[in-house]
């Protein structure tokens, strides 16, 4: 290392990335083992893809990005070939089944869990690399794979601990919207292929701007409170009240209305052939889902669902979470979108050039892990209740590593101190660690055949709560001495009662 | 999609990379849980780092690599600072460590499961991305601390099923290397320190090139079988000697001594100061695992281990299985080496210019798993059995689901088929999912309230042993019409019989 000694590099995290600690990774292993229980119930299959792809293979398809690889982690590798990381774990998806059609099952069910990564700006709660849960079919025209994945991602949602009412799965369909597009006159599969992806940002920002401001983008454009000005998709008035009475019909409540009357809705409203046929997948859809009992409380219509990604060809999807949560200005909003996804029949097609109908579902894992904390309080990211047998004398540390396994195979999660410090500083480190109990087995308590056991909550808590430190120090209820063989009942008390 | 139908890249995984599949996932899931259950278990916090670091941070640290970031997967972010994707554990844990180190409880003991990258030349069975499992006691020099690492090693590896001779963990230290090559006349932390790499890289070697190969090494230098000649130490003879005495005693099977009279042998073959010191550690941690039950049946000295990276500063330790497997040749060879680690005081100051002591140990996630399907074999892989509820009539698909969703609330794992064929290639698609059973409901079925219930593994295996396949079709042993209550137990009968 004498090279390096004239260096020193500091010890700082990258931007937009971040360490977690035990209490979040065990939230988070919880609720990923349980969608995972339920996607594998319903016969989903594992699969982990890479995290580096060709560039050319991943493609355009970076949600919101209009250049190639926009926004993507890439490098160039020895031969030469571009190499980037993953930014979902769709084109991954896609990649995997035109290498491997032949060999897979069709339908191709498969669930993945990922990190992924994005080459942009970071800021509050927006990092650079995050967690996705996908569950996609590939391989099914039919409206039962879509009608599958909502009701699974229902299922995952009630299995995490959400009542009916707290959630609500919106469904649309890209079909429907082209069908009102080109009833208002645009070529959205011809010239007007740009100003349709206009149109589609606009109503999806219909939650943050209200209708007026994207009747707005719809029109000439709109200026933001900071004077920036987006220019609109040019539709003229009658164009735009056309979309708007479908996207967001007056006086009705689009967020809550049941599929099949707002369907009516939009056929009124006039639309397309391709409309027509997304009108026949939604219904189909909405049917197997009513039959199968999955009524208008879980899964409903929402025409103003839109979606970011360019690829949708037909139904989309977002989960919603509908309880309230204080956002930093102390105010109470609702929770919002948690996941989303829907229809690529395109995809696949990338590759092989034969069109391969998929559709899929992306929980967002630390947005939806974040929800779960605020809706259950802190008591959600608990860990196991830890025991601490400090060392009194470290000759002989061998006996409390004995006490220590001792404990961990009646069931506790225990450790001896492997430090070098005292006994202070042992108890230091026990309330650092947030310890539930500390054992004490000196010497003397060794040759009577004793123990001490120090209960570190009910410790804390006395010691906030009595008037006299002094009075405290002489009751010491909350440290014990037992005989040695009544320590794991001992402990047993205590940390059940804590729990 | 228009400006790309002119391109349409090939679908492949890039050199190096590989896709998994849920058997694979399954298994290692099962015993990263293991795993996870003993570490935390010893009261060993979780953490994850951020995948990427600045290139500085990770240091020059990768194994086997002289030039600084020689290996590792790196791109220059928009502010023109270097990231690169992690290539260990350890490096990352020393920068978390220096960033946080007043919040931590002292000494840290972490553990951590995750993906690290390696920008190598990929080739069989080396992968350029894999996963490690890392635990690491920072902030004690305690032998206490080494002591535990190597328990928690056994008990991780007898959790997951070997038994007591099947494993063993080896341990050395480079402090008593060190103490011998200094007795040699090497001053090691000196003019010396290139040939000191030199030298524990050639003792690393013994399992593949064997003493006259180390020796060889250790001299001149060594020719292979390819002609290709590798550049010796440059050593004289009574340096070999005496250092081929302690690594590789003539007579004793280094492999499997005990620890105590091994270092003994030792210490008559002279050693300076600082291999004392390395003595003193290594006799007690040695005195810890003794009394602690730990016998030289879980843990044993072994001279010859070096490990490969730089950074280790005293122990080292390394988890070897000792059951034979069969390589490709067809040949039994011994399993070998499945994890390793030790101490490395200096990594963290790197960053903070103060020596902090550390030591840890790593285990080779995917070559676990690999010794654990050698042992127990391709059942180890297996998957919950499926169930596939064929589709007669798509209309009544809803049907069909809710059968499913019956089936899994009794707790098995089934699905309704969401394809769009026909039912022979239903049975087909649940013949490729190695499906358990199928459950046909037509029309008629449910009218007469009844279900057939195919057993798909029955229905194989009688397929490949009766003569005559008419027979069989007469008899269709493996397929019964029950009462549609009797659905459960009869699926139960089945898969508690295939199970």
């Amino acid at each position: 290392m004498n090279e390096q000694t004239s260096f020193r590099p500091k010890a700082r995290l990258p931007r937009g990335f971040r360490d977690r600690d035990e209490a979040e990774l065990a939230a988070e292993r919880r609720m990923l083992d349980t969608i995972r229980r339920v996607y594998s119930g319903y016969g989903f299959q594992a699969l982990e893809t890479s995290t580096l792809e060709y560039a050319d293979a991943l493609g355009k398809f970076l949600p919101d990005q209009d250049r190639p690889n926009e926004g993507v982690f890439s490098f160039k590798d020895d031969d030469g070939q571009w190499l980037s990381l993953r930014y979902d774990l769709t084109a991954p998806l896609a990649r995997y089944v035109a290498e491997n059609f032949q060999n897979l099952p069709k339908p191709f069910r498969r669930y993945q869990v990922g990190t992924v990564w994005r080459n942009e700006k970071p800021g509050p709660g927006r990092f650079r690399e995050f967690t996705q849960f996908d569950a996609d079919t590939v391989g099914s025209a039919s409206p039962a794979a879509d009608a599958e994945l909502l009701m699974m991602t229902c299922d995952s949602l009630e299995a995490l601990g959400l009542k009916r009412g707290e959630y609500i799965v919106k469904l649309n369909s890209r079909k429907l919207l082209d069908g009102v597009l080109e009833a208002a006159g645009l070529a959205v599969n011809g010239p007007d292929a740009a100003m349709r992806g206009t149109v589609l940002r606009a109503i999806d920002k219909v939650d943050r701007l209200g209708s007026e401001g994207v009747r707005a983008l719809l029109g000439a454009g709109r200026k933001d409170e900071s004077g920036d000005f987006t220019k609109g998709a040019g539709l003229n008035d009658a164009q735009i009240e056309r979309i708007m009475a479908f996207a967001m019909p007056a006086g009705v409540d689009a967020t809550w209305l049941a599929v099949l009357p707002m369907l009516q809705i939009a056929i009124q409203g006039g639309i397309s052939s391709v409309g027509a046929d997304g009108y026949k997948e939604i219904y189909e859809i909405a049917r197997i889902l009513n039959e199968a009992g999955y009524g208008t409380d879980r899964v409903c219509f929402d025409a103003s669902v839109v979606r970011g990604l360019e690829y949708y060809t037909g139904a989309v999807f977002e989960a919603q979470l509908t309880f309230p949560v204080t956002n930093e200005a102390g105010e109470a909003v609702v929770f919002g979108s948690v996941g989303g996804g829907g229809r690529y029949d395109d995809l696949i097609a990338r590759f092989t050039g034969q069109s391969v109908p998929a559709s899929g579902i992306s929980i967002g894992v630390s947005r939806l892990l974040s929800a779960l904390k605020a809706r259950a309080g802190a008591e959600s990211f608990a860990v196991e209740p830890l025991i601490v047998v400090l060392v009194m004398d470290r000759s002989a540390i061998a006996e409390s590593f004995k006490t220590a396994a001792e404990l961990r195979s009646s069931g506790f999660r225990a450790e001896a101190y492997v430090g070098t410090k005292r006994f202070g500083d042992q108890l230091k480190y026990a309330d650092k660690r947030g310890a539930a109990v500390a054992i004490i087995e000196g010497e003397d308590e060794r040759k009577n055949g004793k123990v001490t056991i120090k209960d570190l909550a009910l410790g804390a808590e006395l010691a906030k709560s009595v008037e006299s430190r002094a009075q405290w120090v002489q009751d010491r209820p909350a440290q014990q001495t037992v005989d040695r063989d009544q320590l794991v009942p001992a402990i047993r008390a205590i940390i059940g009662r804590g729990a």
